[in-house]
């Protein structure tokens, strides 16, 4: 018997797609890949995952575990394969609010689990761009970031417990619910990130935080990007920690957005160097209940906080959201990243992180170096400032276009030079495999193979993907 | 030449000791293991670290690394081995308050490193009883819980990057100050908590936190453990997650205190069943900063959301700490607990967790796991509510006490059944390996094996620990 003759014994023939039913799952949305897989198993529970992956395993095929297909480096890339669909295990089998924990499988859709636990007056605080078609599987095997990470840490910040299925289909139950559990080796964590490599991920025990009842957001303008940071760890302390956003748009930026969009009254205008969109969030009725006059103990303190600030000089300028349309409008502006940045064509799109303290040195020496390898280069920036994340773009001149490998090169020796990392939240898959074999350290990268070769022996869990 | 000559060539004839001079390091502070050590090895610097493996490695040696020797599981045990003590290596390299972080090698004792953060007005949080000669490296291979996990976090989350050095000498730099970073397979956690059986940690790159400027400490009681977390949840809200500690004491806990302390007048009596000791820690100014009549707002503040509970029925009594030596009083009372659980002999100590919400059903059950073996045994227990760590002493009846195994086997049951842990902040070491054989996912403990096989192929780095 074929493989796909046993599969379709393992699952059921309406369960295993062949030829053009396919389709949807032949090629990556941003249009940079496409592959023709040998079939797409979809499993409706994890019994029927480990018979996926027992006959592939003996098939010695290799298995390209996939989830909500949002990923940006081409991960799921499957030529050849048995894509592993995860989407038809969506239940989100028990939310237990008393002990903020949530039971999920690996297809439950982000945006469907931040509903569920909106129910119960809870929040999943993970969440980004593809919130809507994303699923759990993929966020963990890519430790997915986005804007809540200053926050509430990444997504392996608010994973209990996970359960797995070996390359050879065996079942590995650390499905925890606990936060103290010091007995063997943390492979949670190694499973987490590991991009499909080591193990499919099926379900896990996620853990749930408070809603926030009411944010103050703002505008502020600061002369440089120390002073940023200084105000942003005195907003940590002010608030116990409440500093839910704390975004970074260069001046030049403000200037873009303002070409592009000459309508836009820009709260600070656009004469800054260093624009902050800062943003707290409240759990507690005493900063979240409007006061008689209906002001909103959360944005009135904000605004105490910032009138300070500006007394001392510590900030330039600052503009606290009044409405809810003027918070909207104030994310507007952060949220148009990928229209300035795409707004001039080529862009070269560098996802890298540095310590918090070294984004302004990093932002003046890349720029520098973009330029000794094509003087005509610009850069447009965004920044994740609270955890040291940049979206740094390249727009090469017209000479500079044939240098694209050039350039990246020159960025990431920055990035090197600073420690920093080539990859802060996209993860590597096959775009970043490059990177991953020069920047990587070679002790790391020789471990990081004897862990794939011990675990999968048979290399057919995503093989080609994250480990050069 | 012989191996100890080797090694005394390596790093100093001074810095290798032999015989009486390794008497200091050749039992456990606990009393329960003594061993003779083949020799200790005291390197001076990583790269001296990466010559002793070198060097054991080629003559197939085991190799303890051991830092403050604080553990309580028999892991630094070394009949004929080379002990590799990191107590030589105590450089604080740099503390960055800007980017809240500090950069230490292994050897730092952990109250060291506690005064360096408050000189720059800064915390590192993890804190428990051997901090005046624990040493980070120690805890970072044991993955050390203690009294502030609640607000945050294990120690592995408080790790931005380590530096290893693996069974063969090689050295891993991992050594990342950064909050975002998807580049390969999470080794950090995985050397982390792996208690020196893949690696010995020679430096970190550790997160520091703003250092509360007051707190406020209450003693509450419940009726319920169902209503002790309803509250600890409320609280959590209402201060945007300002609880920096949530411990349980049992009705006979505090009489058994009573009979112990009869010159001491209990807060809250000794007749409640669930008694709180409750403390929220402020960093903010307006929260820490006593007012015209010098109330600290933070205390007036609990004082106000406890009268409201007293008066709603969700609480049944409590009092504030209003002075410094009336929180110490109430600190005094969980700090019992080794004495309390010590006032009878012999006890069996079982250090557990189980989800936050099961703690109650625990307690019910293992209560009765342990009468069914014993029908005259008693139990102790405290626990750190906000985590799910109980400890949970169990009193053997006089025919009991032959039946010891049987006892912890009965305690571990109810463990299973909850899906919680048998070892929730301890480790495995020596004296949980049966533990870990029983009760591990028996995948998760192929995992482990092949895990280790792949990275100390010659099984020298702390053998015969943790992985059974």
């Amino acid at each position: 018997m074929s493989l796909l003759d046993d599969l379709r014994g393992a699952i059921g023939a309406g369960h295993v797609l062949t030829g053009e039913d396919c389709a949807a799952w032949s090629r990556d949305w941003t249009g940079q890949y496409s592959w023709t897989p040998l079939c797409v198993a979809r499993p409706a529970d994890t019994g029927e995952v480990s018979a996926v992956l027992r006959l592939a395993h003996a098939a010695r095929c290799p298995v390209v575990p996939v989830s909500g297909m949002t990923g940006l480096t081409g991960g799921a890339s499957a030529e050849g394969a048995v894509m592993l669909s995860l989407d038809r295990m969506t239940a989100i089998r028990e939310i237990r609010a008393p002990a903020r924990l949530a039971v999920v499988e690996a297809g439950v859709v982000l945006e469907q689990l931040h509903a569920a636990a909106a129910e119960q007056g809870l929040a999943f605080p993970m969440t980004f761009g593809a919130k809507g078609s994303a699923r759990i599987g993929g966020m963990l095997a890519t430790n997915a970031g986005g804007s809540n990470v200053l926050r509430h840490g990444n997504t392996r910040d608010l994973v209990l417990g996970v359960e797995a299925v070996l390359a050879d289909g065996r079942v590995v139950d650390l499905m925890s619910e606990l936060h103290k559990n010091n007995a063997g080796y943390d492979l949670r964590h190694l499973l987490i990130g590991s991009e499909g490599t080591l193990g499919v991920i099926t379900a896990a025990v996620l853990k749930l935080v408070p809603r926030p009842r009411a944010h103050a957001t703002a505008m502020v303008a600061t002369a440089t990007l120390t002073e940023a940071l200084a105000l942003l760890n005195r907003l940590q302390d002010m608030t116990g920690g409440a500093v839910e956003a704390f975004e970074y748009m260069p001046g030049a930026y403000m200037r873009r957005y303002a070409t592009l969009h000459p309508e836009v009254q820009l709260p600070l205008g656009q004469d800054h160097a260093v624009n902050l969109l800062v943003e707290l969030g409240a759990t507690a009725p005493r900063d979240a209940t409007p006061d008689e006059t209906g002001a909103v103990p959360i944005v009135s303190y904000l605004e105490e906080v910032l009138a300070d600030l500006l007394e001392e000089g510590a900030v330039q300028d600052a503009v606290v959201a009044q409405t809810d349309a003027q918070r909207r409008a104030f994310w507007a502006l952060r949220e148009s990243a990928a229209e300035v940045t795409l707004s001039r064509k080529p862009v070269l799109l560098n996802d890298v992180a540095v310590p918090v303290d070294r984004v302004g040195a990093f932002l003046e020496r890349a720029e520098a170096a973009i330029r000794a390898v094509d003087p005509g280069a610009e850069s447009t920036a965004v920044s994740h400032l609270g955890d040291g994340n940049i979206h740094f773009g390249v727009w090469p001149s017209e000479a500079g276009i044939a240098r694209k490998e050039a350039l990246t090169e020159a960025v990431e020796d920055v990035v090197s030079e600073m420690r920093g990392s080539f990859s802060a939240e996209h993860g590597i898959g096959l775009s970043k495999l490059g990177s991953m074999a020069r920047r990587k350290d070679p002790v790391a990268l020789e471990m990081m193979r004897a862990v794939k070769s011990a675990l999968d022996p048979r290399d057919i869990l995503n093989p080609g993907k994250l480990v050069p």
